[in-house]
């Protein structure tokens, strides 16, 4: 029996996370769960799991769940030093690790300090801080799981491979709502458009990423770091069936790829399996069902972040901290509609443009960049929209 | 460098092994070669290669040869016997067992005797003596990997995968020429048309086999004594682009996946290089090039002869030697114009209806069964045809 500490549990990935665990009870026991602010599931959550240890966001929710359960032996703590004490608790076996955006960061590095497996959701981690999760992972002993479809596509495609044997890793990208969209039509797509995803059910921020493919570009870093790839060797190939999650071509022209439903209890449950892996707790996929598997490159003019995450990536140091400050901040200016679809792109760029690269190392550091980049880029949607 | 002696040196299998062989000289020596009846070709691999021995299927062509390259201190042999002395030579590293049909069993099991890494393109010794060959494999230490591009996909998908997680394992067939025509109009199908296969170049015999789709009911018993799956876990699908070659199945719903370029070469050179990988002699897939992925069920109608290799598995013992002589004859017969493109389907039936199963172990019980079936069919062709 796995002890299973989540974060972000009221998130899509932390519901999906419980939806598997409640299909296999004799393998896993929920002992913690760290929530945001939607007390009324996490209630449920906890009648139903029973942890040991819940944390929220804020300190009025905390007291509300606190003086829910006060019959019950239920610790309930808050803030970031709630999730962060729920990461790094030497009692967990597994820490799924689904808190969106940077906010991840310390929860996922206490679970990474404390040598646990560690299910990643949150790419924002990875992204700004990759050197920084993998260098203490090699200290701790930890091992760090992807959870993002693609991510968990690549890692199985390796098993059994020699790295030196890959040549090129291609991640598939759905194309998010707007594929088909005439490109003089983008700029009146509205938030519930965007929105709309053809193909995952996701929460907000990725799903906005998902429509502007930054989300790819995210991935893209967060594979650098994972599996340790040049820019080169990493591209995106859009497939809008999202059936073929990932596709791994050796340098003998042989090609491995990964394909499943596209419902993510596949890659979570095999995070939290592996190396073994469970009964499907979804109906196999069926191709003749499917229809036909399209592949198309990705065009420059409608996704213009992408060539942005490769620039990230070829730079090194602290530019992806600020692609990503700028890109969280720009996000939710469009969700808070604040700012039109394609001002995303526009502020983002704005952001970048003229940034100094820095070598950062530590946790402050990372922040610091990462503050820098979130007044800069809130000063220009201030300024110019 | 290794070693390489090739049975089947002049047919389509050989002749890519020697181009992938020109591709590394560094790393392959040719010292064998076991050819069929094109000496003049033969002459050519023998000025390339500078093989030790080679051997010829009738005396007369060896003598030929012999008389040729007197000079150079070249061994010529003949027949069967030839083949399984260069098949069972202790000097060779790799053997490429690429003779077409039945005729390959012995030096097959020669070279799995003698312990070494046999490549295996020869199908129908692993259908017909797939228990035996397995069995002496394990004694003698030998190494069985696949040349079909299917079965060279299986194997690559389950590297690295605990064979108890797998599900289900399919292989994808072209469909042949003929998977669009109107089953009406299958009657007419001359030898001309049947041998226009759209995707592969591959000899007659497995051309014809690919258009009846016997060629997959064949690997799908191969698959079941290379891999040890049951006849429930085996699968077919159609997929007329020939992209990916196989699809695995674990039990937690992910599929892996093999794909590449729809040439020999590729699973070739995987069988030589293994377990390392070269670096590719063909430019890479492009799936966007490709254009869609499809995939279709099979149609019973169109391809009864599927449904007789799963008598086959499922029955065991010698209907699957029984099933391959009685398709070897009436390709045979239909390569000769002595019967039509629906025939062979019709002799087949007509030909394993009502046979007995036996337990057949030993290498003579086969060719017994072989032998029997061989005349059965015959008579069959004689006495309807």
């Amino acid at each position: 029996m796995k002890k299973v500490a989540i974060l972000g549990s009221t998130g899509t990935i932390g519901r999906s996370t419980l939806e598997v665990i409640r299909h296999r009870p004799r393998h896993f026991r929920v002992t913690a769960l760290a929530a945001g602010s939607n007390i009324c599931l996490l209630k449920e959550q906890i009648l139903e799991f029973h942890p040991e240890i819940v944390s929220l966001e804020r300190k009025e929710d905390a007291d509300f769940i606190r003086n829910k359960f006060k019959k019950y032996s239920l610790r309930v703590t808050h803030g970031l030093d709630g999730a962060v004490e729920i990461g790094g608790n030497p009692g967990n076996d597994i820490v799924v690790s689904a808190i969106t955006g940077i906010k991840g960061l310390k929860p996922t590095l206490a679970a990474v300090r404390a040598g646990k497996s560690v299910a990643l959701a949150n790419k924002e981690s990875m992204v700004v801080a990759g050197a920084l999760l993998r260098a203490e992972a090699r200290k701790s002993g930890a091992t760090i799981i992807p959870v993002d479809s693609e991510h968990s596509g690549v890692f199985q495609c390796l098993a059994g491979e020699d790295r030196r044997n890959v040549k090129k890793v291609t991640l598939t990208a759905s194309g998010g709502p707007f594929f088909r969209t005439e490109l003089s039509e983008l700029q009146e797509k509205t938030v519930e458009e965007t929105l709309a995803h053809p193909r995952w059910k996701m929460g907000k921020k990725v799903t906005v990423d998902s429509a502007t493919l930054m989300n790819k570009g995210l991935e893209l870093i967060e594979a650098r770091w994972l599996f340790d790839f040049e820019p080169a060797e990493l591209n995106v190939l859009i497939h809008p069936q999202s059936v073929v999650h990932a596709l791994v071509e050796m340098r003998d022209g042989s090609v491995l790829a990964q394909l499943s439903p596209t419902d993510m209890k596949i890659p979570i449950q095999f995070a939290l399996t592996y190396p073994e892996r469970g009964d499907a707790v979804l109906p196999p996929l069926d191709l003749v069902r499917t229809g036909v598997l399209e592949f198309y490159p990705v065009e420059a003019k409608r996704y213009p972040l992408l060539r942005l995450a490769y620039w990230a990536l070829q730079e090194g140091g602290s530019a992806a901290i600020a692609l990503n400050a700028a890109n969280e901040v720009a996000v939710a200016a469009f969700l808070a509609r604040r700012i039109g679809f394609l001002a995303i792109s526009e502020v983002i760029h704005r952001a970048v443009d003229g940034y100094q690269k820095r070598a950062v190392r530590s946790l402050d550091g990372i922040l610091d960049v990462d503050r820098l980049m979130r007044e800069r880029t809130s000063q220009i949607i201030q300024q110019r929209y």
